[in-house]
C-alpha cells in the first residue's frame, strides 16, 4: 500500500475560508498537493490561511490553473466527485472504493487526483467526462447537501485508511501499459471533435454538446492506455485523412 | 443493523459557525439529537443556523445542558472523542470501531451518544471518565488537529455506513442484563466518592483529582449493567454504614 497521494483539485472555488479548510482536511490525512482552477476571490487569500489552521504549507504550495484541462493534463487516473451524475454513463463507486481505486493506481506509479466541483453547483457533466471514475459519498438522501471541506476530509480520511475495506485491491487495468495522461486524453477527445465537426458529424447543433460527453464518457470509462491513446490517435488521423482525400477526389 | 443513530454531545462548543456545522453533518448522515453542554455563546445562534445550511431541525431541537453528567444522564453507552487520551486507562477503538459498537449497543435498545470536546482544548481526563470507550480518529500524526465539525463528520459518516468493516458486531455486555444509565453510574460514583472523603480515604488532597479519576475509569471499563450499579451502589453503601456503626460504637 503506497503513501503517495492523490492531487485534490477543486474546481473555481468560491469561499477562501472553504479552501483553507480544504487545506487543513488534507493535511490532517497527510495529503499536501492542491490545485485550484479559477478561485473566484483570487490567490492567496487570507481568509484561506486562517481557516487552514496551521496547514499553511499546503496552502503555500498550492498552484492556480485557469482551466481544468490543464490543472489535470498530467495525472493518469482521476476521480471526480459528484452527488448526482445524471445521465451519466459512468463507473460510480463511494468513497472507500474510491480509496481502494487511487491507492492501487498510485501503487502502479500512475499520478492520481480527485476533482471536486464549486460549493454551490457541483461539477457539471462536462467537467466529469475526464474522470475515470465518479465518486458518490453515500449520506442521508434527504439532506446530502455536503460543504466542500466536509467532502475532501471523508475523501481523505478514506485515503488516509488505506482504502482497507474497499473490496481488495483493484487493479483496473495494472497489467497493461501505463495508462494515459489525462492530457493525452483531453488531446484525443480535441482532435477526435475537431474532426467530427469538420466531417459535419454534428447535424443537429442543439445536441452536439450531449454527444460529446457521451462519447468522452465512454472513452474515459475505458481507461485508456498510453499505447491505446496513440493508436485512437492514429485513428482518427486515419479517418479523417481518408475523408480529405476522398474531398480532394471529388 | 439499527438505524437509531447516537445522540451527539458537545462540550463547552465555542463558535456558533462550528455548532451550525455540526448539525450539517449530523442531518448528513441521518442524525438529528444534538446535546449542547454551556455553549461559550449562548443558544440559539444565528451564526449556528446560518452554517447549519438547512439543517434547522437540528439546531431546533437542540437541548442546552448545564453539566455534563445532565447531558449524559439517560444513555448508556457514550463514546468520547479524544485525540490524546493520557494516562487513561480506557479502551481505545477507531472511528469504525467506534461507529460499530454504537450499533451493536443500539440494537441491543441501548440509548447510545458520543460526545466531542470544546475546539480548543478537546475533552479533559475527567470529562472522560464516564466514557466507555475513547474514540481515537487515525490520523496524519503530525497533524492531527481536526475541526469539531470534521470530527463530528467522520464519526457521523463512518455510523451512517454501519460500522461495516469495524470487524463485525461488538458484543460487549449484550448477554447481560441492560446497561445502567450513566445517571445511575454518575450516582454511584459521587455516592462512592463521598463516602471515601468522609473515610478520608484520600490521605494526600493533591493525588485526589488522579485517584477519582482511576477508578472512574476502572468502572467505566465494566460496562456496568443496571443490576450492578445498584449492587455497587449497595455495597458502598454497606462498607459506609459498617464504619458509620463503628464511629459510634468507639
Amino acid at each position: 500500500m503506497t503513501r503517495r497521494g492523490p492531487v485534490i483539485v477543486l474546481m473555481e472555488p468560491q469561499l477562501g475560508e472553504n479552501i483553507g479548510a480544504v487545506a487543513r482536511a488534507m493535511l490532517n490525512c497527510g495529503l499536501d498537493e492542491l490545485r485550484l482552477v479559477r478561485p473566484r476571490d483570487g490567490w492567496p487569500s487570507e481568509k484561506a490561511r486562517a481557516a487552514a489552521s496551521g496547514a499553511d504549507r499546503v496552502c503555500d504550495a498550492a498552484r492556480v490553473f485557469d482551466s481544468l484541462d490543464t490543472a489535470i493534463g498530467d495525472l493518469g487516473f482521476l476521480v471526480a466527485t459528484s452527488a448526482r451524475p445524471r445521465g451519466m454513463v459512468q463507473r460510480v463507486v463511494d468513497a472507500r472504493q474510491g480509496a481502494a481505486l487511487l491507492h492501487a493506481r498510485a501503487a502502479d506509479g500512475v499520478a492520481t487526483g480527485v476533482l471536486f466541483g464549486p460549493e454551490a453547483t457541483g461539477l457539471t457533466n462536462d467537467d466529469l467526462t475526464a474522470a475515470d471514475v465518479i465518486l458518490d459519498i453515500p449520506l442521508n438522501p434527504d439532506f446530502a447537501s455536503l460543504n466542500i471541506a466536509q467532502a475532501v476530509m471523508i475523501v481523505a480520511y478514506e485515503w488516509y485508511l488505506g482504502g482497507r475495506a474497499g473490496g481488495g485491491r483493484a487493479r483496473v487495468g495494472s497489467d497493461r501499459s501505463p495508462p494515459a495522461a489525462k492530457g493525452e486524453i483531453l488531446a484525443l477527445f480535441s482532435h477526435l471533435e475537431a474532426e467530427l465537426d469538420a466531417a459535419e458529424f454534428f447535424r443537429n447543433p442543439k445536441m452536439r454538446p450531449t454527444v460529446v460527453r457521451n462519447l468522452r464518457n465512454a472513452l474515459s470509462r475505458a481507461g485508456l492506455s498510453e499505447a491505446e491513446t496513440r493508436t485512437l490517435r492514429g485513428v482518427v488521423k486515419a479517418l479523417s485523412h481518408a475523408r480529405k482525400a476522398r474531398a480532394r477526389r471529388e
